[in-house]
């Protein structure tokens, strides 16, 4: 057996734990929304493409499924039902079904320092499948061989493994000064990060293709930029390494604190992330949509709400370096700056960041 | 499916979390002593009766084991380390043999409110296994039909579903007033005690079976009196009742609190336990010995050790149903008796109350 199982050697930003104010359970309805409105074409292709004639021939009744990046719930919930009920379907169409023909086992898996305990506290009362918690980093491997048959990971991929290193390297021509983040005119960063994505997204690949039974799907919602639209990620990262620079400036904390952070999210075009997945060969696409094409046209986002997602998912890495009373003085200032600059949020050009692509093993 | 899987109807009773002074991590090295006695029984047991033929002819490489009721390590570490080992080396010995026959999946189980973050954060670095954590009552079914090769639970099965009905009944002539357990007078509580314990033994058989593939081995320490032997854990669960009723006549705390609290806890005989399995009669014991036989004898126990780890394990359940300063009161009490009435500690007949089982399915 490999060594990757052993040691932990990936960061690790969990999203917050519990359930108050700022927590990841209470502010992550736009992930929601994005898995709700995707749950047609899974349901879809679950029915269209899933293979069981092997999964029905063998002794074993279990089926598996996997969430990768659960996060605390209730998403991964949702997320799973959303699976469960096309693949009963399908089952119960097939002639050698009976009522025994499938027990589900589900394993929740996020890094290590994820919050299980409110997880579990939260399971469903009524679930009908067995479930597991797996903790680790996705970028390594996670499952014995051949034991999954559906995965799914939606909006985590985007989390990098590291902030790519070059970029806080004091010596390097990509040495990030003064930023937290980069913006268009910064080519050697963004490549950097652009390079960190791929290698990240080729070892997640490559751990999968071990993992999945033959036949079996791997669903993703990638948050990547559809064609032609503003990337409202790098923007509002921007505005936030804007607020920290000016509180360098006015010796609120020092300039070699926001020098040595970069945030280690990189949010691709459409385009890089299908080239990725092609690259890595091991996988076709059979299905994809932007998910900004499935979502109710009405939804505005506000200065607020915007704020506190961004709170959940990542107060967690910026109180890690920061003096907790800075990153709280930074989250205020960009609620108000998102309330100001209203374009970011009504400009057509910044769609929804997200797009739902449904994978088979080749 | 069948709907034990949706709902947690049992009671549970989390060992005390985290790391402390008074955490189950800190004060479970009497389990520890336990486990590692029987290290050399399990070992050749694994090695003897082990059925491994329909594992290595199955397309499937990997080989599951669970632990039920692991609490939150790190004897769970050392058990599963324990299991390992032999089973590697069962496979190194078959023809068939290859590096890539075998992967491990360890499943971690205990109630949905133990501490499985603080578990998951001390796994050990250089494991060989994927390690899973299942939430959830082992008095019910937890993994798909024929899953797990190994099962092992040491010092758990004592532990019942919940504490007989009839004694917390005013109306019953089992009502068992005034008291916390039962002494050898009160013949019809401990009819009510065995009585659960034998249905909460049938339940966790029953379901096992069903979860344990063909030829797969179930390795129990079950907390029990050697024949001819005392109950240690009746006295000193007598000397807690003792001080707790001594409180309520100094008017410390209501009469009403004792009559309605009783430990969820049976320790049967040996004789008692055998008998229950044999009824049952899914498994049979290929292999038993008592851990009295086993230990070292020049083992001595102390008032401090058995205190803190009687606090250890059960302090959650006291608390759960009396003020915390009457139970801390009542542990420092507990301390000082056992030290003055030194017998307890000292008597020949007091022997380590465990016993090594293992079981195959029938």
């Amino acid at each position: 057996m490999g060594s990757q199982k052993g040691s932990e050697s990936y960061q690790a930003f969990p999203m917050n734990g519990g359930d108050g104010q700022h927590s990841y359970a209470q502010n992550s309805t736009n992930q929601r929304r994005g898995t709700d409105s995707a749950k047609n074409i899974i349901n879809e292709t679950i029915l269209e493409k899933l293979n069981l004639e092997t999964h029905l021939q063998n002794s074993s009744h279990t089926f598996r499924i996997a969430d990768l990046g659960c996060s605390v719930g209730p998403n991964t919930f949702f997320t799973v039902q959303n699976i469960i009920e096309p693949v009963n379907l399908k089952y119960q169409s097939q002639e050698e079904y009976t009522t025994d023909s499938v027990e589900f086992q589900v394993f929740f898996n996020d890094h290590v320092g994820n919050d299980f305990n409110t997880l579990f506290k939260s399971l469903p009362e009524d679930k009908q499948y067995f479930a597991a918690a797996m903790p680790g980093s996705f970028h390594g491997r996670l499952f014995p061989e051949s034991s999954i048959h559906v995965f799914n990971s939606s909006y985590t991929l985007h989390w990098l493994s590291k902030v790519p290193k070059e970029i806080v390297d004091k010596n390097s021509r990509m040495y990030n000064k003064g930023k937290i983040y980069f913006t268009s005119e910064d080519k050697e960063v963004a490549e950097a990060y652009s390079a960190q994505f791929e290698r990240d997204l080729e070892s997640f690949l490559n751990s999968r293709v071990l993992e999945l039974v033959p036949g079996g799907i791997m669903i993703l919602i990638i948050c990547c930029v559809p064609p032609n639209a503003l990337n409202s990620f790098q923007t509002s990262i921007n505005i936030m390494g804007n607020v920290l620079a000016e509180m360098a400036n006015k010796g609120l904390l020092s300039e070699e604190l926001v020098d040595s952070f970069n945030i280690p999210i990189y949010v691709p075009t459409s385009e890089e992330a299908r080239e990725s997945i092609k690259k890595n060969g091991n996988f076709k696409i059979v299905k994809s949509e932007f998910l900004f094409r499935l979502m109710n046209s009405e939804y505005q986002r506000d200065a607020h709400s915007s704020s506190m997602h961004f709170r959940a998912a990542l107060e967690g890495v910026f109180k890690e370096h920061f003096e907790h009373e800075i990153v709280d003085d930074m989250f205020v200032q960009l609620e108000k700056r998102l309330a100001s600059e209203a374009s970011i949020l009504t400009d057509p050009r910044y769609k929804e960041l997200g797009e739902l692509l449904i994978l088979k093993r080749n």
